[in-house]
C-alpha cells in the first residue's frame, strides 16, 4: 500500500470512553464547526419511539426531534430500509417502480395543482434545487425570506439563512422580512402587514436592478419562533411575489409530515397553493430523504433548460423509507394524533401560564408549538438568559428540548408525532418543576 | 382531513406494469428533468454483488457503477445499516462513538496532514461545503476546474458542471483549463502545460477582480475523459494555486476509496496532498455519505467565522454504513484486487485493441479505465456515435456501461471493486463482439 493506504492505529474506544474523553475526540477528529446541544452534552447510544437513552441507560423524552417524526427505530420504517437495502440501491437512471410508488404516494398529499416531484438527499439539496428552478422562471436571483429564517447549509442557502448568526453574511439577493409575528405585532394586522413588507422587499430588490426569482417561506415560521396564526396570513405576500414575477416556494422540511396537526403541510392551513414545496427532514424519519414538489410547468420548463441528477436522490433504499414513512402516518393516524396532543398539551400549557410568569406566549398548531418566555409580560422583555438555563435544567430532567427565535426565548416543542397523553403530562410535570427552578434563581 | 390530507387513489404498479407504463408513469410524476440510460431502458429490481438483475430475471454485469464500490446489497454493509438502524439515527448535536470511530478509521488512510472531517450526504454538499471553506479562507470567489468537469448541482456547483451540458451557464466567477490529455497532447509536456493553463487562469480571475479561492479537479479526471498519467502531472498547477492565495481541492467523489488500485485516493498517486478532499459516491456504497476531509487550521478558520450544521451528515447509521464500507475494503483486499484486475483488463483491451480499430487509447489506473474511440488512428477523429451505439449494443448483451469526455467517445470502465478475474473475461468477449458489430455497421 502507498502512504495513504496505510493505517494508522486506532481502535473503538465509544464503549468505555468518558463524555469528557469523547469530546475531545470529536474536537480532534471533527473540528470547532461541530457544536453540541446542553452545557453539559448528552451521550445517545439508544432510541425507541419517543425515547432516547443515554449510555448509562438513562431514558430521555424527546421533545426535540421532528426529525424522528413517527418515532425513534421505528420497526417498520427500519424493516422497510433493510428489506429494500438487501434487494438493491441504484441510481435513477434505470427504471424502477419503487420511486413512481413513492411519488404517486406522496403526491396524493398535494393539491392537484402540484403534481410532480423530483428527489433530492437534504432539506438544503431541495431548497437549493427550487432557487434553480426559480431562477430560471424569473430569469432573476432576488430572493425573500424572514429575518430569522434557516434554509439550509449550500453556499447560497447559508447567504440566506440569518438564523446562523452574524458569522455568516447575507447574499446581496437577499431581501429578509419581519415573520408575522402575533405576539409583538397586532394579530389582526399580521397579514396586511407582511404583503407590505414583502412587497417593500420587492421594491428594494428591483431598485437594486435585482429580479426577484421568489419568497420562500418556512409553512410555520420555526426558526422565527413558530408563528401559525391567522389563517391565510401568508396569502396576500404569495400575491405580491407572483405579481413581481417570482414563485412562491413553501419550506416544508420544518412542518412537514402532519405535525400541525391540520393535514399534512404547514402552507395548506392558509388555502394558498404554492408553486414549490421543500421536503425534507421528517420525510425518511432520519433516512436522508428529501424532495421538490412542483407544478410540473415548471419542471417543463426546468427540464428544457437546464439539468439536474442526484446520485442518491430518489434510489430504491430512500423511496421505501419515505413510503413506510407515509405508512406509518396513516395507519397510527398519526396526523390526527398531532391535532388531539396538540391541543391536549397546549390546555396544559395554559394552565401552567396561569401559575408561571415566565410564560409570555403560547402558539403554533399541532405538535409544533411555540412557547415565548419573557421577563414581564407588560414589557414583553424576552427571557433570553432564562430560556437558556431552562433548557439546560429540563436536560438534567432528562427533557431534551430546543431554543429558537431572534432572541432564543421561544422554547420549540416538537415530539415525535406518536407522543402520547401520559408523555404530555410527564413533560408538563417536570416542565413546571424546571420552571420554577429557573424563576427561583433569577428573582 | 384538510384538502391537502385527502389521499388520491393509488395502487403499487410496478410488478406488472411493462416499460413503456413504467416510463409513462415517470414523465407524469417526474417530469423531465429525470433522464434514463439506454435506448431501450432498463427496468432493474435486484442487485448482488456486480450484477443487475432485471423485471424479466435477466442478469447484467455491471461495468458502470462506480457507487456500490464494494458490491451490490453487500451483506457486511446492510447488516451494519440494519442494525444501526434498529438502534438510533439522530443528530450530531448529541455525543455518539459511532461518528468519531469512523472519523478515525476514515481519516487514517489520509496523510497526517490531513486531520479532520466534516460530513455530508452527497457528493454535491460536500464540494458545496468545501467551497464555503475555500471562500472563507481565499477572501474570493474565483474558481479553476477542467473543461468538461463535474463537480455537482447545487446554484454554485452547476455554474461549476461543464459536463451538464451548454444549457447550464458557467459562473462568472468560474474559469476552466484543459485536462492534462495525455493522448491528444504531448504527454511530456502535460505537467508544465496543466500549470501554465492553471496560471492564465489565475491571471485570468485576477484581471477581472475576482480573488482565486481554488482549484477543485477530479483524481482521475473522469468526466474529462479519465487521465490518470503521467504521476505528479497535476503537481505545479497545485503550486500555482496556492501561490495565489487558493487552495486545492481534490475531489474524489469518483475516483475514491481504492478504485485505482493505488491506495485509496485519486491525488495521492501524485504524492501530493490536497488542502481539502472530498468524498461521495462509494463512501456508503449507495447510502448518503459524503465529506470533507481537511487541513484542521482551515477547519479552525471556519469554524471560526461561519457555521455548518447537516442534520443527516454524520448521523449514527451513515458512519455505521461508512465504517463496514472501509472494513470490506479491508477484509477482502480490494485495493490490491482493483490493482491486478485493473491490469488484466488492460492487458486484455491492448490485446483487442490489435485486432480493433475503432480503440484509439486506452488510460486510467486500477479499475478506473478510459477508452477513447476512435474513427481513425492518425487522425484521431472521435467516434462519437459509435460510442453511443457501442453502450446500447453492449445493454443488449447485458453488460451496463456508460461514456464521458467532451465528446462522448470515451467508455468509463468502472466496475464494483469485487469485480473477479472471470467478469474481465465475459466483458472482454461482449466487447468485442458489440465492437464487430458496431465497426461493421458504421463501416
Amino acid at each position: 500500500m502507498t502512504m495513504s493506504g496505510t493505517m494508522r492505529n486506532h481502535s473503538a474506544q465509544g464503549a468505555h470512553e468518558t463524555d469528557e474523553q469523547i469530546m475531545a475526540r470529536r474536537a480532534r477528529l471533527l473540528g470547532p464547526a461541530y457544536r453540541l446541544f446542553y452545557e453539559r452534552p448528552v451521550h445517545l447510544v439508544r432510541g425507541k419511539g419517543i425515547w432516547l437513552y443515554d449510555a448509562q441507560g438513562r431514558q430521555y423524552l424527546d421533545m426535540y426531534n421532528n426529525v424522528a417524526c413517527v418515532g425513534h427505530a421505528h420497526p417498520h420504517v427500519v424493516k422497510a430500509l433493510h428489506e429494500q437495502a438487501l434487494t438493491l440501491n441504484t441510481h435513477t437512471r434505470y427504471l424502477h417502480s419503487g420511486i413512481l410508488d413513492y411519488a404517486e404516494k406522496l403526491l396524493g398529499y398535494f393539491p392537484p395543482e402540484l403534481s410532480q416531484v423530483m428527489f433530492a438527499c437534504t432539506g438544503s439539496e431541495a431548497n437549493d434545487l427550487a432557487l434553480r428552478i426559480a431562477h430560471l422562471h424569473s430569469g432573476g436571483k432576488g430572493l425573500i425570506i424572514t429575518e430569522t429564517a434557516y434554509h439550509g447549509t449550500t453556499v447560497t442557502l447559508a447567504q440566506a439563512s440569518p438564523s446562523l448568526g452574524a458569522a455568516v453574511t447575507l447574499g446581496d439577493f437577499v431581501r429578509t422580512v419581519p415573520p408575522p409575528d402575533t405576539y409583538r405585532g397586532d394579530p389582526d394586522q399580521a397579514r396586511a402587514r407582511f404583503a407590505a413588507d414583502v412587497r417593500s422587499a420587492i421594491a428594494s430588490l428591483e431598485a437594486a436592478n435585482i429580479k426577484p426569482a421568489a419568497l420562500l417561506i418556512d409553512g410555520i415560521f420555526s426558526s422565527d419562533g413558530v408563528f401559525a396564526h391567522p389563517i391565510g396570513v401568508i396569502n396576500d405576500a404569495v400575491d405580491e411575489i407572483r405579481r413581481a414575477g417570482g414563485l412562491y416556494i413553501a419550506d416544508e422540511v420544518q412542518p412537514g409530515f402532519g405535525r400541525t396537526g391540520d393535514g399534512m403541510w404547514g402552507f395548506s392551513r392558509h388555502g394558498v397553493v404554492p408553486d414549490l414545496v421543500t421536503l425534507g427532514k421528517p420525510m425518511g424519519n432520519g433516512h436522508p430523504v428529501a424532495g421538490v414538489v412542483a407544478r410540473p410547468e415548471l419542471l417543463t420548463e426546468f427540464g428544457a433548460r437546464s439539468r439536474y441528477f442526484n446520485t442518491f436522490g430518489g434510489n430504491p433504499v430512500s423511496a421505501a423509507v419515505g413510503n413506510a414513512v407515509l405508512e406509518v402516518i396513516e395507519d397510527e393516524t398519526l396526523i390526527a394524533n398531532a391535532r388531539s396532543r396538540g391541543l391536549e398539551l397546549r390546555a396544559g400549557l395554559e394552565e401552567l401560564a396561569k401559575r408561571c410568569e415566565l410564560i409570555g406566549d403560547i402558539r403554533g398548531a399541532g405538535l409544533f408549538i411555540g412557547l415565548e418566555l419573557v421577563k414581564d409580560r407588560k414589557t414583553r422583555e424576552p427571557a433570553s438568559a432564562e430560556t437558556a438555563k431552562l433548557v439546560n435544567v429540563l436536560r438534567e430532567k432528562q427533557i431534551l428540548i430546543g431554543a429558537a427565535g431572534p432572541r432564543g426565548n421561544c422554547l420549540k416543542i416538537r415530539p415525535p408525532l406518536c407522543f402520547s397523553k401520559e408523555n404530555g403530562e410527564m413533560f408538563l410535570a417536570r416542565f413546571e418543576e424546571a420552571l420554577s427552578e429557573v424563576a427561583a434563581t433569577s428573582a
